[in-house]
């Protein structure tokens, strides 16, 4: 069994050896540029893992797992437009360095790149990867918009917020893990419980995620931390706050997250100070250990030795642990 | 045989007991409103066309033949922010009647939707309707993205012209033909044949619209004409016109075409003043012709007996005198 380094090493020289380029190079170095920036690489190896999890041969589920990889950058090429983002991964946005134009088509482009990846292995599995792969891109979009909804709606539930997350990032975690399971060949079963593995890991991710946009390092983050902030957009944090605010606390709250997107320390500190008096750090680190908690229980599930599991438990709970 | 009134019934049949909505509903609520819009059907209708030329069932490629209609409106939604058009199809597009975000995000779902529709009938040929599919989104991208640096680039030649409309317009036509051939199981060799009769009518029906854009009657052709000009697209009409000016000419429509783009009574005029004086609307009349004529001699390579390719062939002929 390969370790997580093993993997991700395999899945860089694979990377580095797909050609992303192409004319009119102007649709295409965004691409280039993109894909060449490196990020965690979660959903690849997470795929691969699971691969080989369940006894599959890594190379065959490669193109899969770059076609993740590929979808998930698609995904943060046109959500960075739509959030407005300047800065990514340290980087500046393909919307910033280029336009929102080019941004909607490089993207347009990485969607069908993503595809012909999973096409490109033709082999007993091609059909249901690619199946799946289409299911998870519609749910990633239905999370994006609940996500913009819920910038203009008022009242948005913790439950509301769970499932626009579980949209968002999770699905692709599960799916990233059943293609792993389709690949070599699983048990429809097992297949079912990596894939919550995925979804319960995913929303875990996503909230260590929320935390870091408050409370992270800016060095380490990649990016300025207080965007969610800034955005007065309505994470488990904000959530949970107003949830638990006095009366006074709350309007305040409601008051900062109604000012005019952008960044300003003042609002900033505000809003931390409240989030600090209702203790939403802990109380939200607490939520995700449940998620995380909860996913370990599927891998319990699997028909799969525990030995075998170790490469795949040791990486979630480095994900669990990460500082950034 | 089906004449394309029946197949174009059978389509809007097919259209009318397909779902395309779904939640959120901020996100599927413009797929159902471009898809209810109708137009011409052109692409499925061209693609079952061929389906039953080569002797195929068009129940079976029904599913292909959707997913062909709802990539092109994905590819019009993505296009209308582009190029910030208000009004297709004599209606508001996605991205006025909603917003860019919406607009973004719900032709991301529509390319999805494209191919779940293919790989909602399981057969022998869908993998190679969907890698074809693939290609040919990709393709179509790159056509938008050269026609996006036509706005900028000086010295667009008339051969870069052509292998633009290739690319936006006429491969598509050429794919969606194939795929009926495929579905049908016709032979490679027909295939080909098919696939670049398309490519010809493709290029002729593009021109055509370039013809109605400068020259046609709003209400037929379901938006003002000028638009081309407004935004000062290099289109064949003008290249023409620029190749035959004297220096006079040639510099007064240089000066016309880098005016801020913007509906102008007075520069439409004096433009359509210089393409008259050199007679551009007969002389790419004629390169449409000779493209369409070209098409036509790809029909006569098949394989098929010429009785069974009557109704495409009256498909091209309406196609080709059309009025809007």
């Amino acid at each position: 069994m390969k370790t997580a380094e093993e993997i991700q090493k395999k899945i860089s020289e694979y990377i580095g050896s797909t050609s992303f380029s192409g004319t009119p190079k102007e649709l295409y170095d965004p691409i280039v540029y993109i894909m060449s920036q490196g990020g965690k690489r979660l959903r690849p190896t997470l795929c691969l893992m699971a691969c080989e999890l369940f006894g599959g041969d890594i190379d065959n589920c490669l193109p899969s797992a770059l076609a993740a990889e590929v979808f998930h950058n698609f995904t943060l090429v046109h959500d960075d437009i739509m959030d407005q983002a300047p800065i990514r991964r340290g980087k500046e946005t393909v919307y910033k360095k280029w336009n929102s134009n080019i941004a909607i088509l490089a993207g347009d482009v990485m969607q069908t790149k993503a595809l012909e990846l999973a096409l490109s292995h033709r082999a007993r599995h091609t059909y249901d990867v690619v199946t799946e792969l289409c299911k998870v891109a519609r749910e990633v979009c239905e999370g994006q918009q609940y996500d913009l909804n819920f910038e203009t709606q008022d009242n948005v539930s913790i439950a509301e917020y769970i499932e626009m997350i579980r949209l968002k990032t999770a699905v692709l975690l599960g799916s990233v893990l059943k293609i792993g399971g389709l690949v070599a060949g699983a048990s429809e079963e097992d297949i079912k419980n990596i894939y919550d593995f995925g979804i319960n890991l995913g929303i875990a991710f996503q909230l260590q995620d929320d935390i870091f946009d408050c409370y992270g390092d800016a060095k380490t983050f990649g990016k300025m931390p207080g965007g969610d902030i800034a955005d007065n957009k309505k994470t488990y944090l904000y959530l949970k706050a107003l949830e638990l605010s006095d009366d006074d606390d709350k309007k305040k709250l409601l008051s900062l997250f109604s000012m005019k997107p952008g960044r300003d320390d003042d609002k900033m500190r505000k809003v931390l100070d409240i989030y600090g008096k209702y203790e939403v750090k802990k109380l939200v680190t607490d939520v995700m250990r449940t998620y995380y908690d909860k996913s370990l229980t599927y891998l319990d599930k699997l028909s799969v030795p525990m030995e075998r599991q170790t490469a795949l438990r040791d990486y979630a709970e480095a994900l669990y642990f990460r500082e950034k």
